[in-house]
């Protein structure tokens, strides 16, 4: 029992063709007729397969394959929202490979006993609504209070009595399963296909200020300066060297900064930078973020503000789930690296109400987001393939 | 024959009034309605004294007071705009100390070989039309082909031959002398009233691009970034320890900086950032940016592009000028200092072709541009002493 390869291209390359950029990728945005024109194609596919068709009020897509028994569902998929100009696989793959898991379930006439639902959500990338909208609705973290909620929604014409109605019981859903691309390097640079994921990362993220003093940039000598972006360099080469000690997978990174008031003649009073920091393991950002603020307590005539914007919880897969990908490697003599992953995805909200096990196959030159995101057809293949004897393991555990 | 102090404080404080804004500081644009008002009450005030006054087309107002002999004019003053919010003293200081002076001459029936003439002149500020727009003007300096320069005269109802109607011929004027607060901290850290400025400095401003790659800032391990903010950061650093390393005047500035793309989860592909620099030494400059391209070429796995914005030489004072003014200090006992400004002035402008000194005054911890530009009262009757004697000194030179 083995994925059609040819036929899982061609299903992946079809829906990659809507949304397509002169810029020579992919825009197909949450909401966006692109993102519906997709979800209609997969409809069709799904339907033609026998699945049971169903769109939820916040645009999510479920095909669901009954099982023999009377169990909870096994659920299988991605999303099928993109980045502007993003690449082919991310989201679409899972979406994709799941589907044909369900093509090779038909042919080989085989009946599971739990039923086998695909999923494609909807609005996994970020946007208005924040990143993982779809699996977080669907799976009932979404707050309904949430500030501006409503005004948000009723851009996209839905309400919060659609939340609501979009919210699955998690009782009923026995696993939750995705295969999706590494988005970097790790397993490309190694040359392992398979990465069997343990966990995702926690995201922290501080706005820090350093405050110094403005001043005329040409009647100030060099040494009665209070320079804040000088100072702001000298704490953001620290932090990139607390980081590095921290060793994979932690990672911290500086993607925005502004000196203040930002004229070409005026030394910079005050420098504005937003810290992300990620790892599997709550402490070591704390840890981090201590050291950064003792480093600060040693500096004279600055003044450092720490103001946390968000705050993410890692999250851990589940261990038998894990342990059955794991196995199928094994069995088929496949090479693979437990290993965490770095971005968000649908599976972690999931993970925090439903045991979930995530599979990675690997990003050349670990590129995402971007026309160059690509894999090894025969990779893809091959994360199919360990994706449909996961789901028929986690089938078999009644 | 000595400076009325008090009259002096209440003609500065009068002018000051004019434009006062809610956040404590002065704002008096070029061509604001503000502006006009400070015009037309000096105006009045010149009026008085018996001026021959005179307001050109671009907004510059002269008061001539005509002296014994057929000879140049001695012309001495400085701007009456502010920048937004800006202080007490840029530039009123110079033009009502020069009014002063006027003061001290008619209640002393002293004639004088040269005529003298007071002026007041307009967008000595950073404005639309570039700094010092009035003195460039009068000058002949203003580019006449400058790109855009009519549309922007449109705006405040100017042509281009409004632009030629008030050019000066530079014969006509002997000598041009400026009294300006220093704006920086050298002589108020050193406790020094007065200082003679020997030139005002050049600026040199590249554009610099640091050029790594753009990666997701959760899935790109430590270890495989090429973080062009932290490189940047580095380069900041290395300019700061070449530019303290040449000494005063030298100064160096990067006040505005851009991380591209600038998002908080991606690891920055590109940053931008802009450095000024001062002296009154064109090779200094020269020589800094050789050392900051030199270190560039040592760094691997970047790219580094400098783009060149504005170069404007420095410009010495006239030494004659300069040692009339030293005598003077001398002579009444004044402790001075031989200082470089490293701001631009309109007397920048003028020394280009009319033998030009100029004179600051201490400004308390260097603040300028800022509602808390102040400088004693004292150091400014001193100032405005110096100057008076310093334009007999220039008169007599017959």
């Amino acid at each position: 029992m083995k994925v059609n390869s040819k036929r899982l291209k061609e299903n992946i390359i079809e829906i990659g063709e809507i949304g397509k950029t002169s810029l020579g990728g992919i825009t197909r945005e949450a909401y966006s007729n692109e993102y519906f024109e997709a979800l209609n194609k997969l409809k069709e596919l799904m339907e033609e397969q026998g699945l049971e068709v169903k769109v939820d009020k916040v645009g999510n897509l479920f095909g669901r394959r009954e099982g023999s028994k009377d169990l909870p569902t096994i659920m299988v998929g991605s999303h099928l929202d993109t980045v502007k100009n993003g690449g082919l696989l991310d989201g679409n793959l899972g979406v994709m490979s799941a589907l044909e898991c369900i093509y090779v379930l038909n042919e080989n006439k085989i009946i599971t006993n739990h039923p086998i639902e695909i999923v494609a959500f909807n609005a996994e990338e970020g946007s208005e609504m924040g990143g993982t909208f779809g699996s977080r609705v669907m799976i009932g973290r979404q707050n309904i209070k949430e500030e501006g909620l409503s005004q948000k929604l009723a851009k996209y014409n839905m309400t919060l009595t659609n939340i609501e109605e979009s919210v699955k019981d998690p009782r009923e859903i026995k696993a939750f399963l995705e295969l999706h691309i590494e988005q970097g390097g790790n397993l490309d640079s190694k040359n392992i296909p398979i990465g069997v994921v343990n966990g995702i990362v926690g995201i922290t993220r501080y706005k820090l200020t350093v405050k110094g003093e403005a001043n005329h940039s040409g009647t100030t000598p060099m040494n009665h300066r209070k320079d804040a972006l000088t100072m702001a360099a000298k704490l953001i080469l620290k932090i990139d060297e607390i980081s590095k000690a921290m060793g994979a997978p932690f990672v911290s990174t500086i993607g925005f900064i502004k000196a203040n008031p930002g004229s070409v003649n005026v030394i910079p009073g005050e420098v504005e930078f937003i810290l992300e920091m990620r790892d599997l393991d709550r402490k070591k950002i704390d840890t981090v973020i201590k050291k950064i603020k003792d480093y600060t307590k040693t500096v004279m005539d600055y003044e450092f503000i720490f103001e946390l914007l968000i705050d993410k919880p890692p999250i851990r897969t589940n261990e038998d789930i894990t342990k059955f990908i794991e196995q199928v490697c094994v069995y088929k003599g496949i090479k693979y690296e437990v290993m965490t992953s770095g971005a968000g995805h649908d599976a972690k909200e999931i993970a925090n109400k439903v045991p979930t096990g995530m599979i990675f196959v690997p990003s050349k030159g670990g590129k995402s987001h971007c026309p160059d995101e690509f894999t090894e057809w025969e990779d893809i293949s091959l994360g199919t393939d360990v994706l449909l004897e996961s789901i028929l393991m986690v089938d078999r555990d009644v």
